[in-house]
């Protein structure tokens, strides 16, 4: 047996996200076709460094699984590569050792947040990015993301319906720029909860709307309370970007 | 009666080209519908400065139309983005004479035209980019695409099924460049013939690959025979960017 890793990317515009599930197309599923097809039917499970939920890309997803026997990485990648749809696309695949985990080996996961701010809104990004067309000052937006940074509990910015009881994480760099014809936001951390990039993002362009003020991140970190947070940001403009191991 | 030019830009990738045929979705249709709508229901035509083909793609198309009375343009120009589907958008809208007319009125059009040649397939890119992952060589593309420069009779880079009669146009510039993943092309001409660009790219795809010489493009012009060119490329890579009134 011998277990791979590989990175993979993918427009998540057409999946119902990254991990199985019955009915829907997802990923997960398509990669596990692949390859057990290439495995003479033998079935493979694929296990991936995180799941991206309905509507949300990635240039850099980590999966990895087992293989019965030693493969050429390259024909392996070429075969997974071009055997999968052409919404997913494989990047690189190399041999790890056999107790190495594409999600419980620790890492870091960096994502990317688009939103367009421009009139009119841009045909070829409708599915890749979010639209906010309204009054924004970035000062207040780069005042508020730097309170996201460090270690916390971010019980606040998360939605219901995981089932992760511990909501500490550690958040490297959060940081906004000008980018094209809007706002590109970078998240870098040891991992985060559901829909927490997305309640994030909501919550700062409320912030640089001017609806709320900087400080209320703090607020919601202290007081845990998903309430206080704006709206959660649409998952077009989430792209998971890498995965680093560390 | 007021003229109405409009500046937009569309994804062509869910479109059987601009203009409007029974049966099929084609951005004449959809314009038209939402115009005819502003309009309480009187029928509107829309002219557009160039047909584009199925899945080809435009940031700066312009059309014009006439409407019974004057209308407030931003107004009109958001209607018509809004109410029209989200992968077309209007950019602007602006009052011209009676008699300028999008098609007809002297312009110059600049295409652009995106070939990705890195692997594996960038899977945002399928949809706008041509892929041709093989060896190339910029140097003898760059020889090739100056020959295209100037007036010329283009018989021989274009597709039979058009019931143009004259087939001499002027290239005002041709070039090629490494951008992103891939080869950008621009053409900027008074005028494109059916498929025009498409075959030039193709050939010129098929000279950088070292399976026809650069100079064939001057046989090509000189001998007017089609079956002399390369394939014609991929209607996915090809954006109509500009179209400059003179």
């Amino acid at each position: 047996m011998s277990r791979y890793k590989a990175i993979i990317a993918y427009d998540g515009t057409l999946f119902a996200g990254f991990q199985r599930q019955s009915r829907t197309r997802t990923i997960q599923e398509e990669l596990e076709i692949t390859l057990t097809k290439i495995n003479n039917n033998h079935p493979i499970t694929v296990q991936g460094a995180g799941r991206t939920d309905k509507g949300v890309h990635a240039y850099g997803q980590v999966i990895h699984f087992d293989f019965p026997y030693l493969k050429n990485i390259e024909k392996l990648r070429f075969a997974l590569d071009t055997q999968t749809p052409e919404d997913i696309s494989v990047k690189s695949v190399e041999i790890v050792p056999n107790d190495w985990h594409a999600r419980f080996t620790p890492h870091e996961k960096t994502y990317e947040f688009y939103v367009q701010i421009t009139k009119p809104r841009n045909p070829f990004k409708r599915y890749y990015s979010s639209y906010f067309p309204y009054k924004l000052e970035l000062k207040r937006i780069e005042k508020a993301i730097q309170y996201l940074e460090g270690t916390h509990d971010f019980t606040g910015f998360t939605a219901s319906g995981s089932s992760v009881m511990e909501k500490i994480r550690t958040i490297y760099e959060a940081k906004v720029q000008l980018y094209e014809d809007g706002l590109l936001f970078t998240f870098r951390g040891d991992g985060f909860l559901y829909k927490q990039i997305r309640i994030m993002v909501g919550t700062l362009l409320k912030i640089g709307n001017s609806r709320l003020e900087p400080t209320q991140i703090l607020k919601i970190l202290e007081e845990k309370n998903r309430s206080l947070t704006g709206p959660t940001a649409h998952p077009e403009g989430l792209f998971l970007k890498e995965v680093k191991y560390i």
